[in-house]
């Protein structure tokens, strides 16, 4: 079905054509290839003096012939003249000539005079220039294609061009065969590299200041299928893009550094088939010169195959020029006059801008035109309709950029690795055991999961963030944003394994939390004095306790919801999703009628990740700072409630390590009525009584504590009867008196000492000592018990909340749906966490659940 | 500025320009209004057969004179050939007869012939049709206007028309003559009513189904500023509309229903002239038919007033035919060679349908034609844009609609008033005052703005959703929008009145919660036998009670948060905010390069109110029927928590009514230890005890309460020295043992009873009995004490909610916008009646403010 054949008509009448023009001798010039070896002078009709005519094959004013008068050469040759011309073309007798009939064409191709006039006398003889132009064009039509049948319209020329040799070039370009028109880089494939990737434009193109050059000036010499040069156009609008749209839509194709592309239905059936020549316009002033485009036809078929369709190896290719937007010719059968069955269209046409390695100023190689042609069988001449795709791309080298990315994760990932051992290391301590086996594995999987998603994250983060600066940012262009497609994949697949490692971190986090062992220890005596009927101790301040740690589980350190609005608010409100689009600007608003190109996957990201971070360190900040200090610390609340209740927490996160806060009142008791605990917190406000610190005249409440085997063996025993039977009358009273008679120093084999946490021991979080007969309690002001809550994991949860939004938006573009789903998954995990969370707080501190509310 | 003045070019041809045609001598028909009156048999040049002419003044084929060849004739007048003429024109030396210049006009606007030939020999005289034509663009480039002097283009065509009242009229419409083109309705103002708002088209517009018909046909003849008729064109694409864009859009505005609005900066200096006369296409089949758009010329003047501009009367206006788009020859001066110094343009083409009333079949009035045109003065040919617009819209007549509004908020509004009188009166009982007072007044009207508010609120979503179901939905066209700007105006009123209303009444709830009165009922008594030391009864369940108060004061019946990410989910993401747009069609989600129309305010208004009271409900049931019973029930909770914690609630919302919750422990202590606690619950979960109700035997713990004036004086009185001094040492246990005897029958002059609300009391929110000698307790098994909580006012804040964000919306057409605002309104108004509610909690209760965290 892609397989472009040449079609019935363009077989017949190309089979016909013949060779054009006689060889002139003269000396052969060899080229090397020097700077601005492609570009040509530009010169137009109306340049030619009188005694030159306009010359299209080489589209310059040459001198008229000794034996021809210079007006009725203008008139004859020149651009405007053939413009007039209304007839078929055919070929002479003798098979050298190409002429153009004044009437219509015979089924055979041959002229079809007015009645009563003999051929050959009253058809014109022509001269070689529009013919060979013509045969040109027949070539085109048969999508540059050379089959082993040497009669076909690519072959003749090919003949012609070798034949002619002697001729010399035109316009010092070597491919350019004097009086031929120019179709082919070279007579073989191999030379694209060359042609693409040796000398850039003379100008750079800059998107900001004094020398702002964004305009890109392409001109197209057009012919018509008999060879008949047209006129010289400025390529924009509508002459070389099929999709009709408003002129400031379609002026942004031409604009550097916008990526453009549009995609319409339409069909324009009887359109007349014209032929361009495109060029890049170099003119300065009165230097007037023209860069032509190299052309990379997809269905050129070079001994039956289509060479141009790989994208790997650039030498594979066989460049050509002259391209085709509708072919309605080749596909009318028995005459000219008939409707096509068939037709030909440039069903895309693509315009690739490459820049040169490390420009500083903007320089690009000469752009490359590709074009896809497909074959429309019409069905239904009005309404049918057929897809066409119009695109300007703008591509760099990415394997530098490609480079630095692996060797940034490469260090990383190694660094990564030494501190997921570390990480173990300390694990491993703090459970008290010495073993290496397949659990200690795993953990140090789970751990290297999440500094690699880290790694990832900071890596991708860094990329789209580079992106949003250089691209946005760059005067002289610099760099360029990766293609969609096979550019940016690697680019999406650092972010999904970001997402899918932190995923995992943050389930394994999830877990941890909800296994933790805690138990209140409640410091009140019973106040009667009578051994008989003691008044208990009321359980109230337990439950209060409790209700608020209840509480604190899934409090965070930012506003999760905010942090959605708030990117929202910024993204799609103020407009910021602007900055995400292929082009060089960075307003934020759009006129709602101005162009607006596709957005990039790379900058989406790099946005949506910086606005992200960037709200959540603003709110951890202001939280931290503002509201914290001021307004309200639940976390200090916490401590501050256990102190005033006489209640010490007692947190293990591992089975030899956790948090202990010490919340003995120093009132002695806090059982008691409204006027005495008013009493007791103005006597503690005015600074009446001692200090709440657990050493004697400090105020240390918080500590990270490293528990000896034996005594969390203790622990275990007493909460034996639990797991076994599920009898719980005395435990809590137990483990009450031995806990308080352990931080009393009551316990001769299960004494403890206290001191202050290494500067080292903090930085890499792993404990030098190994508490071997005393247990170990480290000062910790920094409340780093909220570890074991959402509030101690900030960094995580913000860090996958990011990647969630950015995932989605992602898969779906939409940042609406991104801020929804995530929205979805804060709750269903929050839920989860608290629900999970109040069950397991019910079950190891034996509070029932209805004063967890 | 606005004043159309006649150019200087304009002015000097068409004051030379004279009268052109003879007068036929004919019978004069006379033509009463009937059915079909306006329309014309359409025919095209190439309908008439060889011994015809076209004749271009109507339009029609007429057979040629008896002294004409066909063939000449059909040459010579036929628009085709007339199309090639490319000279100017001037007229004959005797005045009477119209020429067209071979050669160029001189500055007199006589021929210059070409050297070497005679004038009134070498200049062609030409025939009268032509001429006439000219003579009527001369008098469309004059704006239609008259003036009194006589010699102007449309002076002299009014006198012509006079003149040739003999010759009769052509198509059978008496305004249009013979030999002249039609320019008026009538010969002077007044007809317009009978002209737009007699007769429908005699198809009907349908959105949907079979018979879907939405296609607006129009064809417009195009005749050059010489007269010269050109081409019949159908009306579509650019050549009505000079804002160019893509096809599929401009086609969008000829598709019935879809309001069609462009406004892009162009302009064509160099565009020709031409003239439009434009018909409705009404031919079915054979039957081909036209129907004359009148046009409205805004810049017509008559008698030296702009008489087309005034909006109210219809029969102000003097409807007149035939547009032109760009007039760019008025504006030269001295020859026509010259660039114009300013060029006319259309700047503002409107296309009005309007609806018959009452219909429903989709019947419509002839469309009328709005064109304004504007000057503008040449300053930068290449680079000068002007402002253009293309309007297509459609209207209804509004009056209806606005009666049957305003009949339902009369009827609504009288409601509302005796609905606020019995709310005033039931207050002044709850508050146990008989006086009517200043506050009195003051407390009605508040009452009154919150029961208006709900009224403008449902009518104005009935509106919004009349209008979304029946314009949406409807398949033969029976409504019409209404239009942006004065038929909405009203619309908006009435929102932004609900949405002032609404804000008063939540804001007098808001205080009125954050100063209720409140007091916590404990029950316990010392256990100590010993009276020298008894222990002092635990104040901790006191606080446990008062926290988890505070905890509850803004839960709400929905989740808002939830709230605002559906109703944004299903507007942005799934794509309902297309159903807002001014066409007929419901799909959600339209391919990017379709037309997107205005959106229609109306429509915004009653989709987004009634998504989000939509999503509002749904959350309602599903809170209330699955995850209050299933999952979490905060209310019930603390009525369960008052009961276990052996504490009452006393709520006061007004001076003599409130709510008691009872909440007497079953066990008679709840201050104890985990083991007897966990007994204690046991037993009662397997019924061992007695039941928890106020009442022996009963379950009811809640309670309306009205209280007589004694026992409020009595509380006052107890709380006086706080008021007075900040003592309150001992206030809470007189407080408390004061309440705690109440409860118990133990006061005799404190009585109460208990009885069930009426269901006429529970229905108009007023108790029918005074409580004189004593309180009543009504049982409410409803946990109507929410009422004081923002959980038991979800209906307010719900219709709050869905109006700041509509009204947000309104203002600023972006839903995410009006989201994000609504959040930050909940979170904002969430804060303050956390905060203050938590301060009058602790001033109430003397509960310190570090225990409701």
């Amino acid at each position: 079905q892609g397989r472009a054949r040449a079609l019935p008509g363009a077989a017949k009448a190309s089979s016909q054509l013949l060779v054009c023009g006689l060889a002139l001798f003269l000396t052969i010039k060899s080229n090397l290839l020097h700077s601005q070896q492609f570009t040509i002078s530009f010169q137009r009709p109306s340049d030619c003096g009188v005694e030159q005519f306009y010359d299209i094959s080489s589209q310059s004013c040459v001198k008229c012939g000794p034996n021809q008068s210079s007006s009725a050469t203008g008139a004859f040759i020149s651009g405007v003249c053939a413009n007039r011309l209304q007839s078929g073309f055919a070929v002479t007798e003798d098979g050298y000539g190409c002429i153009l009939c004044p009437g219509s064409l015979t089924e055979q191709g041959t002229c079809q005079c007015p009645s009563g006039s003999i051929l050959a006398a009253a058809c014109l003889v022509y001269t070689n220039l529009t013919a060979c132009q013509a045969l040109g064009n027949m070539c085109v039509m048969n999508m540059h294609s050379f089959s082993s049948v040497a009669n076909d319209a690519c072959g003749l020329y090919n003949t012609i061009f070798r034949a002619t040799a002697a001729l010399g070039s035109t316009q010092d370009i070597s491919y350019w065969r004097a009086n031929l028109p120019w179709l082919y880089y070279g007579d073989q494939p191999g030379l694209a590299n060359r042609v693409l990737q040796t000398e850039p434009l003379p100008t750079g193109f800059s998107f900001k200041g004094r020398n702002r050059n964004t305009d890109i000036n392409l001109v197209a010499a057009v012919y018509n299928a008999r060879g008949d040069f047209l006129q010289w156009e400025k390529v924009g609008g509508n002459n070389l893009q099929l999709c009709p749209d408003t002129a400031r839509r379609q002026e942004a194709a031409y604009t550097f550094g916008t990526a453009y592309q549009e995609t319409v239905n339409l069909l324009r059936v009887y359109a007349e088939p014209l032929f361009y020549d495109v060029f890049v316009d170099l003119s300065r002033g009165e230097d007037r010169r023209l860069l032509p485009l190299p052309t990379r036809n997809l269905n050129q078929e070079y001994n039956r195959k289509f060479i141009n369709r790989g994208e790997s190896n650039l030498n594979d290719w066989y460049l050509s020029r002259r391209v085709l937007l509708v072919d309605t010719l080749s596909g009318r059968e028995k005459s000219l006059g008939s409707l096509p069955k068939v037709i030909r269209i440039a069903s895309s046409i693509r315009i690739g801008f490459q820049l040169v390695p490390g420009t500083q100023k903007g320089q690009v190689f000469p752009p490359l035109l590709s074009v896809t042609y497909s074959d429309v069988v019409i069905t239904a001449p009005n309404t049918q309709t057929v897809s066409v795709l119009f695109a300007v791309e703008y591509e760099m080298d990415q394997t530098e950029a490609h480079m630095k990315t692996d060797i940034a994760l490469g260090v990383l990932g190694g660094v990564s690795v030494l501190y997921s051992l570390v990480k173990t290391a300390s694990w491993k301590r703090r459970i008290g055991s010495p073993l290496i086996d397949m659990e200690t594995v795993l953990k140090f999987l789970l751990f290297y999961a999440g500094d690699l998603a880290n790694v990832f994250f900071f890596i991708t983060v860094g990329t789209g963030l580079y992106w949003l600066i250089f691209y946005k940012a760059q005067h002289f262009v610099s760099v360029l944003l990766p293609l969609p497609g096979l550019q940016e994949e690697r680019f999406v697949a650092y972010v999904g394994c970001a997402f899918a490692l932190k995923t995992v971190q943050f389930l394994h986090k999830l877990i941890q939390q909800l296994s933790v062992d805690i138990f209140f220890i409640d410091w009140e005596r019973p106040r009667g004095k009578a051994k008989h009927d003691p008044s208990p101790v009321s359980i109230w301040r337990t439950y209060f306790v409790a209700n608020e740690w209840n509480e604190i589980q899934t409090i965070r350190k930012i506003s999760p919801t905010f942090q959605i609005m708030a990117v929202l608010f910024l993204l799609e409100v103020v407009g910021f999703s602007s900055l995400a689009l292929r082009d060089p600007w960075s307003d934020l608003q759009r006129p709602p009628q101005s162009y607006s190109p596709p957005y990039s996957l790379t900058l989406r990201y790099g946005l949506a990740a910086t606005l992200w971070l960037c709200i959540g360190l603003l709110q951890i900040i202001f939280f931290t700072a503002f509201h914290e200090r001021f307004v309200e610390d639940k976390i200090r609340q916490f401590v501050d409630l256990c102190s005033i209740s006489n209640i010490s927490v007692l947190l293990l996160s591992h089975r030899c390590f956790g948090y202990y806060i010490h919340g003995r009142s120093v009132h002695g008791h806090a059982d008691t009525n409204m006027e005495e605990m008013n009493i007791n917190l103005k006597r503690e406000a005015e600074s009446l009584c001692g200090q709440r610190g657990l050493l004697p005249n400090t105020d240390t409440q918080t500590f990270q504590i490293s528990i000896t085997s034996r005594l969390r063996l203790q622990y275990d025993r007493i909460l034996e009867p639990l797991s076994r039977v599920g009898l719980y009358i005395n435990i809590p009273h137990t483990m009450n008196h031995f806990l308080g008679s352990v931080i009393d120093h009551a316990h001769r084999d299960m004494e403890y000492v206290v001191r202050d946490k290494l500067f080292f021991e903090r930085v890499i979080g792993m404990e030098f000592m190994e508490p071997m007969d005393k247990s170990i309690f480290y000062n910790d002001e920094s409340h780093s018990f909220s570890d074991v809550l959402f509030y101690g994991n900030e960094a995580t949860l913000l860090i996958f909340d990011t990647l969630f939004f950015c995932v989605v938006d992602l898969g779906a573009q939409s940042f609406i749906l991104a801020g929804v789903l995530t929205y979805f998954q804060q709750m269903i995990f929050r839920l989860i966490r608290n629900g999970i969370g109040r069950r397991n707080l019910a079950n190891k501190t034996l509070v029932d659940q209805r004063f967890l509310i």
